[in-house]
C-alpha cells in the first residue's frame, strides 16, 4: 500500500474515533494495555529477531539498547498506556463560553487535529506511546518507525489495531508503514491534503530534512543547548544539588544542562566545589579562561562548545558579568529547549522568567523537570522548540484545535 | 535594505516592545491614532497618486475602492487603532498554574511569536491594523503591502514609526519592504532563521504560491465556501433572515453564504418563498435537480458549483435527504471556513456543532458572524481555515506562545 492510500483510509476512518465517546476510548486503551501483556512472549521473540539484525548490521550497543524490548520494559509500556487513559479527554471541551452584547453565545471547542503523521527512529514503545495519545484525542496517525525496530513494530501495531477493532472502530484510524525506506518520508511529507502535522523525533539531521522539504506543517524539537545560570545570588547548597542533577542525572536526553554559566561573584565560591563534585562524576569540562583560573584541569572552550549539544558527560562552564550577559548568552547560542537560574534574589528571578523565551524557563530547578510526565501532560507526542502552535512539551492538548462554535437565536448581522 | 536585513533589524529591535509596559504600548497606539488624524491631508494626498496610478494602469473600480482613502476610512483605522488600545495585553498573562505532588509550581505564560512576516494586497488599511495588533501583542513584523497602494503605505508606515520612536522603542520592530516585486516575496518566505510565521493576505494563488515555498510556518486563509444548512426542524422566519443576511449583506467578504443547503422535508414550504426573496435582490440560484422543481428560474448547478466561492450575488442551492447528507455535503465540498445550522432540534443543533469541523460552526445565526470583531477578538490578523496553532479569527492572542514556567526550591529529579 503507498503512505496516501495509507493516510486517505486512516483519513476516512478518523470520524469513528471522533465520534466514540471516552468511555470507548480509554477501554480501547485498556484492551491495548491487557493484550500488551498477553502477548508478551510474541512482542520479545519480534524484539530478539530486531536485535539479532541490529548486531548483524554492527549497529553500537547504545542503539541496541534502545531498541530492546523485555517485560521490563513492557511493563512501562502498558503504564504509560494506561496514564494516558487516566488522563481527561481534552475533545469536546469547551474553553471558554461568552455571551456578546447582542446576545451571540460565542465559545471555542477543542476537536482533533485530524491525521497526524509521526516519524521516528529505534525505539519502538514510540509505536505504543504516540498510538495511545491518537486514540486518547480522536486523532488517527500514519507511523513511520525505524528499520531496525520492524519487526518489534509489527507486532505493537497488530496488538494495537486488534484492540481497536475489538470495541467496533476501524483499525485503519492507525496507519503504519512497513517500508522504512527514506522515499516513504518523502512521500509522507508531501501530502498536504491528507495531514495536519508531521511530527520528526530522531536526530537533527532528519528533522531538518522533514522541514525543509516538507509541505505540511512540522512541529520541530530541534536540539536541547540547556543553561543553568548560577546568579551571584544563589544558595550555593541549592546551586551544588541542580548542576549536579541538571548535567549527570541522565546526560543522553535533551532536558540536560549543556552550559553552565556562572556569576563572576560567586565563581570563586562555587567553582572550585561544583568541579570537584564533577570530577567525582567523571564529567568533562570545558571552560571559559577566567573558568579555567578556578579550574586547573578544564580543557579551553571553543566557540563551538557554547553551541553544543553533548548529550555526554561533557560541560562547557563561562563565567559571565551579570545576569544580562548571561541572557544574551541564552539568547544567542541556546536553542529554545530548557533553562534555569538558581538565585534567591527576586528581582533575577523574575528578570529572567520574563526576558529568557525558552520553551521552559525555570527558577531554583533542574532542567530535568521539562518533560510532559513531570508538568502533569501525561506521556508526550515530543518538545517543541519553536513557538507555533504548541511550545515545550506537547501532551493531548497539543494534538488538538480549537474551533469556534456559535449559538444563535435568529441573529443578523446589521 | 535586502529583506533579510530589514527582518535582521527588527529581530533585534523586537526584545524592546517585549519588554514595554502595557501602558507604553497603549501610548504609541494612542499617537498613532493621533497622527493619523493630524497628518490626513499628507496621507490622502499620497493615496491619491495612487489612485492616480492605479487608474493609468487599467485597475478595476472594485480595486480602486478598496485602495482609496477618505477621511471617513482614516476615520475607521483610528477607531481599529484605539480598539486595539483597548483590548487587555495578552503578553504576560499566566493562563494556568499549579502545583506539582513534588511541591514544583509549574505555569505558561503569555510571550510574543517574535517577528511576524505579512503579504498583503490593495487595502492600505492592512499597515495599521497589522502595525497596531503587533504592538500591542510586542511583536515586530516585516510588512510587504501591494505596489498599488506603495505611496500610501509609505506614508502610513512612517506615521507608525515616528510614534513607536516618540516613545523611545526602535522604528525597526515595523520593518516595511519599499520594493514590491514578486522576488522579496520569495527572500522573505526562506527567512526560517528569522521569521516565527508567515501570513498571506490576498488570492488564493498568492496563499498556494507561499505555502508551497515557504521554510517559514504559513497562516492559511484559503477561502470561504460557506453553508447554511436548514433543517426540517427549521423556524422559517429565522432561516429566510438567516439565509438573506448570510448571501446578501456582503457578498464578497468570505463569511458570506456560497451554497444553500435544505431539508427534503421542507424544502416546499421554505423554497418557492426564500427564492422570492433572493429574487428581489437580483440573487442568481444555481440549484440541483430537486431545487428546480420548487424554483423554475433557478439555472442547473454543475459539480464545480459545490465547490465555488462567488464572493458575489450567486448562490448554490442543494436539497438534501438529512442532516447526515448535509454533514457530508460540507465535508466534502467545505473550505473549513463557516458553516450554520437553522434549527429548532435540539439534537440535530448539537450534532451539527460536534460534527461539523469547520473553524466556526454556528447555530441560528448568518455566517456573517464569523470575524474577530464580532467574536471580541477585536481587530483579526486573518482568519485561520487549516487547524494548526490558530483556527478561525485570529486576533491578539493568535501572535502569542505559551512557554512554561516553572518555580522551584532547589528541585532535583530522581
Amino acid at each position: 500500500m503507498s503512505v496516501r492510500e495509507i493516510a486517505e483510509k486512516a483519513k476516512r476512518a478518523q470520524p469513528q474515533i471522533a465520534k466514540a465517546s471516552t468511555d470507548k476510548k480509554n477501554k480501547i486503551l485498556q484492551k491495548i494495555a491487557q493484550e500488551l501483556w498477553n502477548r508478551r512472549d510474541e512482542i520479545i521473540q519480534s524484539n530478539l529477531k530486531d536485535i539479532e539484525n541490529a548486531k548483524k548490521n554492527g549497529v553500537g550497543s547504545a542503539m541496541i539498547d534502545r531498541l530492546k524490548l523485555d517485560e521490563k520494559r513492557i511493563k512501562g509500556m502498558i503504564k504509560s498506556v494506561e496514564e494516558v487513559a487516566s488522563l481527561p479527554d481534552p475533545v469536546g471541551k469547551i474553553v471558554e463560553m461568552n455571551r456578546r452584547p447582542n446576545g451571540l453565545i460565542v465559545g471555542r471547542m477543542r476537536i482533533p487535529l485530524g491525521v497526524i503523521g509521526v516519524i521516528y527512529e529505534a525505539r519502538p514503545n514510540v509505536t505504543v506511546d504516540i498510538a495511545a495519545l491518537a486514540i486518547k484525542s480522536s486523532n488517527a496517525v500514519v507511523l513511520r518507525g525505524g528499520s531496525e525496530a520492524i519487526n518489534s513494530n509489527l507486532v505493537l501495531t497488530k496488538v494495537i489495531k486488534d484492540a481497536i477493532s475489538s470495541e467496533g472502530i476501524s483499525p485503519e484510524i492507525i496507519g503504519f508503514i512497513e517500508d522504512t525506506s527514506r522515499e516513504r518520508i518523502v512521500e509522507m511529507i508531501k501530502l498536504e491534503d491528507l495531514l495536519e502535522l508531521v511530527i520528526p523525533r530522531g536526530g537533527e539531521s532528519l528533522i531538518r530534512f522533514v522541514t525543509e522539504n516538507s509541505r505540511v506543517p512540522v512541529l520541530k524539537h530541534f536540539k536541547g543547548v540547556c543553561h543553568v545560570f548560577v546568579d551571584e545570588y544563589a544558595d550555593l547548597e541549592k546551586a551544588f544539588k541542580i548542576c549536579l542533577n541538571a548535567k549527570v542525572q541522565r546526560p543522553s536526553v535533551c532536558n540536560a544542562m549543556e552550559t553552565l554559566l556562572v556569576h563572576k561573584n560567586i565563581a570563586e565560591s562555587f567553582l572550585p566545589k561544583m568541579s570537584e563534585i564533577y570530577k567525582e562524576q567523571n564529567v568533562e569540562l570545558r571552560g571559559c579562561e577566567i573558568t579555567r583560573r578556578y579550574v586547573k584541569w578544564a580543557k579551553p572552550a571553543t566557540e563551538d562548545d557554547w553551541y553544543a549539544e553533548y548529550l555526554d558527560l561533557i560541560l562547557a562552564v563561562r563565567v559571565v558579568e551579570n545576569i544580562d550577559e548571561a541572557i544574551e548568552h541564552i539568547k544567542k547560542y541556546g536553542s529554545s529547549h530548557t533553562d534555569a537560574i538558581v538565585t534567591e534574589n527576586y528581582t533575577n528571578a523574575m528578570r529572567f522568567i520574563n526576558e529568557v523565551d525558552s520553551s521552559s524557563v525555570m527558577v531554583n530547578a533542574s532542567t530535568r523537570f521539562s518533560d510532559g510526565y513531570e508538568y502533569g501532560l501525561g506521556a508526550e507526542v515530543g518538545i517543541s522548540t519553536t513557538k507555533l502552535h504548541a511550545y515545550g512539551p506537547m501532551g493531548l492538548e497539543g494534538l488538538t484545535a480549537l474551533k469556534w462554535v456559535v449559538f444563535g437565536d435568529g441573529h443578523i448581522r446589521t
